[in-house]
């Protein structure tokens, strides 16, 4: 562990009702992290975090997440000016996911442009096959320019 | 992919900005997923699905995951009566991470036996260090009795 900054993992009971803070990276090191606005409710994001991650977003009050396309901290919102606010930091009953409630400066949260990166739903039920899987855009419109942000930077998405 | 029920990923611009049901799952063949509470907003789980998972879900509009502890399809309440009833289905922006909006019938989610996973938050700070941090309980009482729904079932936490 890194700085011996949380506490080792001993017994289920110590995990789930201690207010012991003994977060269980996966074996790739990472945690998920889900992130919502902290008036709306909105889920905005679910990305990942490392060790040093979650220190700095725990002592910063900002979100700063690990990049898995590309390999490295990322400080939210340092290109695009929208930083996530750290209101509330919250973590399940077994340690192993984290819940992040924001204020967003500037409002997007999403590369492509839209405020939150869920602006398409999927259609439910019974009879739903392929051909009837049609998503459904649930933000109309996007909150900024993407190229007007990050210029020719290559997206972030890997097929 | 099974039945064909998903779409090949063939783009990007496909994958971020078509109607196109493109998910991608990860090497271990899962796709991590945020569920909330439909009315209040508050994150209730992260869990994973695998394709055949988030098959049954789209098609049952119940919840059902992945198990990773016990390996298996896991719907969400059969044991515990709590199932999660899909209000909305969302996905992101490159597709791999899901958003349900949810009822719960019982109003618990969690094995623990609080409503929400995520009943306890961290504290942020500059000068928190390992010996100040100590987390908070936000929720004070236990929604049901983890014995009386599960008995003697051993916790699926893993350490």
């Amino acid at each position: 562990m890194i700085n011996n900054f949380f506490e080792n993992r001993k017994s289920v009971k110590q995990v789930e009702e201690s207010t012991e803070l003994a977060p269980k990276f996966e074996n790739n090191g990472l945690i998920p992290v889900v992130t919502t606005d902290f008036k709306s409710g909105e889920v905005l994001m679910q990305g990942y975090m490392n060790e040093e991650a979650f220190i700095q977003t725990i002592k910063l009050g900002e979100a700063v997440y690990y990049s898995r396309s590309r390999k490295s901290l990322w400080h939210k919102g340092k290109t695009s000016g929208f930083k996530q606010i750290i209101k509330e930091i919250r973590i399940d009953d077994d340690q192993d996911s984290i819940w992040l409630r924001v204020n967003v400066r500037g409002g997007a949260s999403c590369h492509v442009g839209y405020r939150s990166c869920f602006y398409r739903s999927i259609p439910i039920g019974n009879s739903i096959d392929k051909s009837k899987i049609i998503l459904e855009f649930k933000e109309k419109k996007k909150v900024f320019d993407p190229k007007e942000i990050y210029g020719n930077e290559t997206s972030p998405t890997k097929l």
